[in-house]
């Protein structure tokens, strides 16, 4: 993604977006958002009155949004979804960026949580968000395969704790091993889950 | 744990890894970790010459240190080991920790990845050291435990993976869901790793 097409303010809120998955919340200062979103620097305050914490918090929604958005996207290309396949998917889209681009950015809303959760309460509040919206949508794609309703949730969270897990093991080594890891060791168990135990995943759902 | 019963450079180093799992690597500074200490100010210069880029290595290896001692203890508290007890133990520390003394604290080796990876070369290394020592120490564990030899590396990393993925959602929400979850789901899938599926986990294994 670029931050071409799109109007200053929605440029600004996906730069502090990409420099705080990068660098973290202390070290990404207003002036390098409005830089590296080729706005002028006085936009920062006519935009977002409620200065860094307002564009952080920002930042933090387009994230759980993009999050849940891509879930539907991937399902929409699985050509026979299943859990494990649909996870696959969201392993990979990391995986993909790292060896592509290199092991510079995580996620957002972990970086959030991690400078922010004991010290600002609307970034505490708009991480939690971020987490609900993303779970929802696998939880809802889950449902849709077959997996039991009481089940949804919790494997959503396994889901989505272990990929944030994978991701952070995966910049510290810079190396795909653990997020490849975790998708080749939890496929099974949510096949299972979906009581797609027994037939293997079919072959078109891993190439997409 | 208390900073008291330690020299000055243990206590700072412990100091920082506290500050730093509370607010981040950008918004902990050097002298609030002295105060923290209780050390004089000079001291800093004089145990860390290399500044704050030296002690946050440290205090990384220090937190690396301190996970994989605990998995030795773990194990020699539960009656009957078993992988989902092990597990159960290490996510219980963070339940233990958030239920009484709030969510104020995270992972010090995840902040330090998250705000420093991209930019700090030695502090990513001191962050996949700490990550390595850690996962080694499980998968020992696991393999004490009967845990197949080619198994034994992988299910490490998902346990750490699932368990910091799952420290950051419940700082997010305030909330243990997250732990209490990844624990329940994977408990079942670690003891048949190791042979343990029909046999329900030992009562004292919960309960220690």
């Amino acid at each position: 993604m670029t931050v071409s097409g799109r109007g200053p303010r929605e440029r600004m809120v996906f730069s502090a977006a990409q420099l705080i998955r990068r660098d973290g919340v202390g070290s990404t200062g207003m002036r390098s958002v409005a830089v590296h979103a080729q706005a002028p620097r006085g936009s920062l305050q006519h935009y977002f009155p409620g200065g860094k914490e307002q564009l952080v918090d920002e930042a933090v929604g387009w994230a759980g949004r993009y999050a849940a958005g891509r879930v539907a996207r991937f399902m929409a290309a699985l050509p026979e979804p299943t859990p494990g396949g649909l996870f696959d998917r969201m392993v990979r889209q990391w995986t993909e960026e790292y060896e592509r681009q290199g092991f510079g950015g995580g996620c957002p809303v972990a970086a959030a949580t991690v400078d922010r959760a004991a010290s600002v309460e609307s970034t505490r509040g708009a991480a939690s968000a971020a987490f609900a919206e993303w779970t929802g949508a696998v939880a809802r794609a889950l449902a849709d395969m077959g997996v039991p309703a009481d089940r949804c949730e919790p494997l959503a969270t396994l889901m989505i704790g272990s990929l944030e897990g994978a991701i952070l093991i995966a910049r510290a080594e810079r190396s795909v091993r653990a997020l490849t890891t975790v998708s080749r060791e939890l496929g099974p168990v949510l096949d299972a889950a979906a009581g797609e135990s027994v037939r293997p995943r079919p072959k078109g759902a891993a190439d997409e």
